[in-house]
């Protein structure tokens, strides 16, 4: 017997679990149900074409009209009535306006126990290749940021290139703009440079100075695919002081233990506390002062798949132990509001055996 | 006294409402809520200092840490106990499985009737002035589209620029390149030609073809407020046969007259009615093929601001009255499996008295 019917409410574009279940990509929320061995997603005739081309396999079309639509509870109770059950089962996010008036309809809603799709944490060979398909884009995002500074010219405190003041904005709009000829769609780029930096999500504005971190955080999604790349990496175009240095050879040191701890069975909570405890070692406290945080007060990593932050997270919380098959960033950072920000970012895939592997493919610098 | 408590649970890139409300842009989701006469935002120790900087006046930063978080559930009883009021009013999205757990833990949870924002449809100065910057975003990238493929040359039935296939793929970066670099994001351009036209939220695919008309609906969103632009233009390069040019003349003098009828005390329905009837007589009709549908089968036009798509609507169903403030696109179509597509649309604010204002500054043109 049929004892519920699992109910997603959400578009492609932004809602992981319904592209993960639907294979659909739309920009507008459409239904998903799955009650005993049928799987199916509800379109309106705007989309219905379009989604069938798409469908994941075993996923059948319907269009609204063929299930009372366009009123969402309409299509509700249509649906109700040819699973023969009026029990369903739905993610902690769905709306709950929309759950109300089911209720009120007598259908029975109720929240799924955990994630509706566990499994999304665990990654096939095909997500990471769409994964390492999307960290490619990045990469060619920081390979011509890194050709732009390089071929800036140091005047004054600021950087010029052709001709004009070097600015946060025009860094951002050329990687974006190579990120989108290779097909990814660029999203939020970071291009922070000097105390800006020291606010790990600033995403950066204004003319860059010269001698000072800039960083760079590249998270480009595939528009066919869905899934995001993530990378990090802080330069300098000219010369760094002692103290960036060292915070720099700090971040890259505690970033490679990280990788190397990286496996079936430790927890995030144990691999975000190593690299803590390399930045003490290497002189860097964490704390707040009189301008705000500094030192490293964020977490390690984050799983990355259909979402750009999703399960597992590597932080202080994290005590589930890693089963194999995670995607994780792996980005420790030191941030001092005096001069700004290092972070350095790979992104990692933990077989279910064997050592993780890197899928971030660009190298490692701090001056240009 | 204090009945209630507006709670608003979102991220200020994907939920219009707490945008509107916080003016606080974030990736990651945030509590927004509203009692008596405060008005404040609760962000995670990593968002705190670059929010303070960009809150709306008004509103208050508070940091997960003073209200008992970073736990959600200790954070709402937190703001009960602030408020003095244990009964939250929410809107229809609000994540279901954290209203059970509110009311689990003894809160009271309603949804809020209607809109939570009902305001945010009627436009003040300074929002039409940020939509309008948006729009000029989007012209830039047509007027880059227009100018390559004029640059294009037609060898046999396909475009070629730069000695290449000119395919929709590149002439969506090229676009979305021009936008970035006014400084907006662009988001799922459409650039369709052929018959894949036809489908109205087709991307578009792979070699563009000479004589053939291409759809381009360019809707960029601004980083800065949030605010999108929306326009849609349909071109042939090369020539366009005695079909495609009647087609084009009816969807401008249905977008026209349309336009003309923009008032407030009109309502959208009478709107999309009077543009359908246009079509008619120009000897188009609406119906469903054995290929899917034709003609003229989605809604004339929907308001923008902080969401692309948002009310009020011109569509069959929208019977309440425009009351002026509004900005709605005005954007006609007509599709046929067998050729494409034409779709033409212009951005209108409707001032409270006087004539509605066109936005879009873009010129009209089929064959280039």
């Amino acid at each position: 017997m049929k004892n519920f019917i699992r109910l997603l409410i959400g578009s492609g574009e932004n809602c992981a679990d319904i592209r993960y279940a639907a294979g659909i990509s739309t920009p507008d929320d459409f239904i998903f149900f799955a009650c005993g061995g049928e799987k199916s997603a509800v379109m309106s005739a705007l989309e219905i074409d379009r989604a069938r081309a798409s469908a994941a396999p075993g996923v059948t079309v319907l269009s609204e009209s063929e299930l009372d639509g366009p009123d969402r509870l309409n299509i509700l109770r249509a649906i109700a009535a040819r699973c023969r059950c009026r029990t369903f089962t739905v993610p902690e996010d769905f709306p709950f306006g929309l759950a109300e008036r089911m209720r009120a309809a007598g259908l029975t809603v109720l929240p799924a126990e955990g994630r509706f799709f566990p499994e999304r944490e665990f990654k096939s060979t095909a997500e990471v290749e769409k994964i390492t398909a999307a960290q490619r884009a990045a990469e060619a995002g920081l390979a011509r940021a890194v050709d732009i500074l390089r071929a800036s010219t140091v005047s004054g405190q600021y950087l010029s290139w052709r001709g004009q003041p070097l600015t946060s904005e025009i860094l951002r709009a050329e990687i974006d703009c190579e990120i989108l000829r290779a097909g990814m769609l660029p999203t939020g780029t970071i291009c922070a440079g000097g105390t800006q930096g020291a606010q790990p999500h600033h995403a950066g504005s204004g003319p860059l100075a010269a001698h000072a971190p800039i960083v760079m955080d590249i998270f480009p999604r595939s528009p066919a695919s869905g899934y995001w790349g993530d990378l990090t990496r802080t330069v300098v175009r000219g010369r760094a002081d002692t103290t960036i240095r060292r915070a720099y050879e700090a971040v890259l040191a505690a970033r490679e233990h990280a990788k190397c701890l990286l496996r079936p069975g430790r927890c995030g909570a144990e691999i975000h506390c190593a690299a803590e405890a390399v930045l003490e070692r290497h002189g860097f406290e964490t704390g707040v002062g009189e301008r705000g945080q500094f030192g490293f007060f964020h977490g390690l990593g984050h799983g990355v798949g259909l979402e750009i932050h999703e399960n597992p997270r590597l932080s202080p919380r994290a005590g589930t132990p890693l089963r194999g098959g995670e995607v994780v960033t792996v980005e420790p950072g030191l941030y001092y509001p005096e001069w700004g920000g290092i972070r350095l970012e790979d992104l990692m895939y933990l077989p279910p055996s064997g050592p993780a592997r890197c899928l971030t493919a660009a190298p490692d610098f701090l001056e240009l």
